[in-house]
């Protein structure tokens, strides 16, 4: 039988307003033998949870590069690394989904900052992530024993469920930031997690150049004979700046040359892909880089899911929702879901833009929509 | 700039313990520090964020199918259903999630209820519904313009964004169960809505025996030729009990011949599919009828993401994680992420459950995990 | 080294035409080195090899079923039925097909013949198969030991590498048709081939009204919940004549009601699918039942791609590029590649064909094309 | 009426044998009434159609490159090139097949040769293409406008229905290899083509270093977030040898350092893909570099369908079924199908071998088979 002394949550109360019931004792007591029952009916709860469209909880919001790095510091001196907290990661917190580490209800991104010689310990979870360096180097993430070099304006997709650690092997602390699915993963109830080795070899804390991903999956339209099946995430460990930076350029060149190959005029966009599909590069996350012009401007966008920018290099100003900011190097903010989003590159100097996003989510049960323009 | 006066929602607390740094002045100093810039550490939250497997927040929880019915009926008596409250829906709010209408935190399960005479009105939406009728006759759901008859033991997918009303064109009241993936959209920020015509056609109203959808759609192995590629969910609207319990009741007596046809000995069950795909019915929601033979009991299974139960006839036992149940006709009940299932049935008679789950979320983002046995 | 002494088998000669190089003495010695060393140059084979558009070597033409059973029937008194020959099959040969077993490219269509008593025997092939049954009954296939019912009307496929055989267990002779994609995987050499048991059991010679394979899966919208991935062909073994000609009748009187059902207007028509993907029951054939009303007439197509017809009743008028041929049940034609085609009812009764085709085979690699119209 | 005056080119003789009806005077009667009806029984026929394994009707066999060239150059000198012939394309032609222009019974592979200063005139056509260069340079592929360069080692796809011409910008003759599925749609019945402009414009005649689609799809990994969907072949028109060198060395490099990252010892392997979907570069064709270490030689590997081979640098001993051929620079041969084949590089220099072969059809319909070993 069951048995349940606790009290039940349910609270509910007889107002008056469209499509509800006239208050009445009848109700009251039907609204008492709901809450026993553990019942809510529809018609209370209606407005917020079937509305004309996405109004999301998250409210559009900025941090600035200079304080998260300065906190991020700070950290370095008095929070040691170890298993247990397993990584100095500091991560934004939605002003308006009520001081959790969300970014946006699916997305975590988070500053994590390494001490010179310190290590980040080795474990595997199935949440997806990734590392995109805005500034610095000197620490390897090794990937079931490949150690991947991070510089500035690299891209490390980490897909789950692989072993993982951070070694930082300069002499200067480095900061980066980590983009996960943690959110999305935490109010679906499926994520697992695994702690790994206490030490890696000394072998696996090599810096190399090329990581060994690299040198397997790296070569634009080439992949290895010998491995021939799609991957549900990308084998390739590191995308290089030096590629993206390319690609973007050569998009507003042959724009100039009156070639389609930009968003829109001026809006040059790469998407980081799994070259074993040509799809997004993780499962429930979309990663790209956006470079606008000088002067120029993106259209305005508005899609189902959310997206966190981080500024890469130069300087302009974002809208999102009623929300506009001056925006700089490293700076990050939030796009919540179906929030309108425009970025606009000052005068003097393109405005790149690091983007990633929830939309494979949707995209894979059939429910992403998009619209262009105003 | 940006300028936020609300206090932050963000509360650190310094505490002793593994993976946590030593309380100190500097460390209270640098939460402060996080709580004004709206960050928050993993260190403090990895537990809760990142467990070893899905810790489901839902409990396993029992709802008596008479008492849900005698409050609808009350309902019935003193809630009009028309535009606004939309329809007479009384949820199941599962006792571990805040008083929210959430049997789990996923999906959505509610008694709907309407008079004779009633019409619940038109709209869409994109949120995945279906219905399933444990008990009684009577009520037509409108889809697009195709009257479906709805009686015991039938199950009707409601794809997102099609036109749907109801009518009840009986003389007795009539109840059945809403099943939707309400709360995913809610989470997850992807729903739309529109209300529709205030009244449908005399026309629509029929009553007839099949569907179009049926007539179309509803012929084994079979698929008109003028409508050829796969679609995101079912174009069929009905899956008659006829159907199901003879597909039920063949396997059972396959496995009395000696070949491999059902999920275990004694054990028999059916997944609604989409005949345009063989896959789920809807994307987000897996549903089943399963059949226990008198007498005999299901393997224990546990498997990522939650489900929702109702007995649709006979009786037995059964146990979801350290609970356990005697169940008889209507019950329902939830299976919380990664707690362990099993299934009696009674020695007197089979046991017939209707199933239904989010696993379609998790196969498509690759995040699917099962365990068979104990 | 290579040492091939067979005299070289390429044989060009210099003629005048557009696009020719001039006839001479330098042409011809250049010929006679392309023949030494085994090559053809474009220039004289384009017109044969790249056309415009499709023109099939095979031509349009219909066999007289009363003619085929009539030589069956002979074949059965003198040509027995085992190992080596392993079946009693005589197949359409394509009049401008070089005397070659093959109703077209890439199609063999034969009618099999048994007497009572017999058995085909055993064996399994990676040709994909059917049979349809356009009269008569008393034969079983037995399909990896499931025995499956041969009645009128009935379609079963038979996917490659399957087990099979025959047994006829009534006291007559009995014809149907069997439609394989030999030809295709003779010219692209991909076929394997294996003989089975001499015997089958006793048991597996029973004569079940449904096949084990029906019981399992021939449930509209249902699957098997212990077997849930997509196959590359149907494990459903029959597909009954009361379920087609159901699914035809509702096109047609949903037309009535002024429903979109039919291809064109008293063109009804279904397709037999793979219920575990909703596509083609075989990876290379694709089969449907069409039915004309009486007195209607289809569109005129043109597709990529070859097909057979078997009228299965009724009778009316048939086009095939430049033929046309009135027709009556039982009789076979061939639709080759890019020749339109269209059927007329007889103005007293409606017209039933069976078809069959490779466009599977053109879809897969994207190279399928259809013009409706004329 | 079907009236047909042509003799019916069936030819039927009763012989006896294992499977076989004794011959009889019955026999020959019944054989003379499937001449006349145009049929053939599957039992005099079963053995060449449907053996055990696929038995190819092509040959193994080697063309020596320098006998190709010269005679390319022969042809360059009295055959011009234009509209009609279309192109100076010559081609392998497998002595086993009966003097058609096909190295296999899927396949087409040709030696193109263009004098300085000439142009091929635009055409398009659904067969799929590629070339590539064993050596030389100054040609360019304008495919849809955009000028691709083709310099020795580099590999241009030429996916069906896009316009293409070649204009040679040098002083000097160039050789390259076409490779086509020009068989496949020929026995398929599946070619549709169409003629070009007679003059390109000045300006697609540029000589460009990278093409504009390398420019937009040639970097590692990512795609312009313009165009996000899967395509049915390649969009990027070059893979430059540079990347492909690249990319075996790593293997080979990756292989000593411990990695598994090759085929077999010694012996490294890239695809060609698809950077769309990770698949093969066109629907029909697959593309691969081998390198095989000096000394080293690869596993004995058979399958379903034909491949040809082009001996780019090095050399070494390869073995088609029972032939073995010392190879060189530029020789060409043929593996049919279900044949096995070895390499073996000389100990003096590495051998690297370009491949191409039908494989994807076998695999888009379910139809492929591998074996490796002896």
């Amino acid at each position: 039988m069951t048995i349940d002394l606790k009290p039940s949550p349910v609270r509910l109360k007889a107002v008056a307003g469209r499509g509800q019931p006239e208050p009445s004792p009848a109700l009251e007591q039907l609204y008492r033998g709901f809450e026993e029952e553990l019942l809510v009916p529809l018609w209370t709860e209606i407005g917020d949870l079937m509305p004309l469209h996405p109004k999301s909880k998250a409210a559009p919001h900025l941090w600035r590069w200079d304080r998260l790095k300065a906190l991020a510091a700070q950290a370095g001196q008095i929070v040691p690394v170890g298993r247990g907290g397993e990584r100095r990661a500091i991560a934004l917190a939605n002003p308006d989904l009520g001081g959790r580490p969300f970014a946006t209800p699916t997305l975590w991104a988070a500053i994590q900052y390494l001490m010179p010689g310190e290590n980040a310990p080795e474990h595997r979870h199935t949440q997806h992530a990734f590392r995109f360096v805005v500034e610095g180097e000197g620490v390897w993430t090794v990937v079931n024993g490949d150690a991947v070099r991070m510089s500035r304006g690299d891209f490390l997709p980490q897909a789950g469920w692989n072993w993982h650690s951070h070694h930082n092997a300069a002499t200067e602390p480095m900061a980066w930031i980590d983009g996960l699915d943690i959110p999305f993963s935490y109010y679906t109830e499926s994520q697992f997690f695994e702690v790994g080795r206490e030490q890696i070899s000394h072998a696996e804390k090599g810096t190399p150049e090329r990581s060994q991903s690299e040198r397997l999956w790296g070569h634009p339209g080439l992949r290895p004979a010998s491995a021939t099946t799609a991957l549900p995430a990308t084998p390739l460990l590191a995308y290089r700046w030096s590629d993206t930076d390319r690609a973007l350029a050569d998009q507003l060149a042959l724009e100039d040359e009156g070639c389609v190959a930009t968003l829109s005029p001026g809006h040059a966009a790469v998407r980081f892909t799994n070259p074993t599909t040509g799809g997004d590069v993780l499962p429930t996350l979309r990663t790209e880089m956006h470079r606008v012009r000088a002067g120029a401007q993106t259209l305005v966008r508005r899609e189902v899911g959310s997206s966190v920018f981080q500024v890469f290099d130069g300087g302009g100003t974002v809208t999102v929702g009623e929300r506009t900011w001056q925006v700089a190097r490293g700076d990050l903010f939030v796009v919540p879901s179906w929030q309108p989003f425009a970025a606009q590159a000052s005068p003097a100097t393109q405005l790149d833009l690091f983007r990633f996003g929830d939309a494979p989510i949707f995209e894979a049960l059939h429910a992403h929509r998009m619209q262009i323009g105003n």
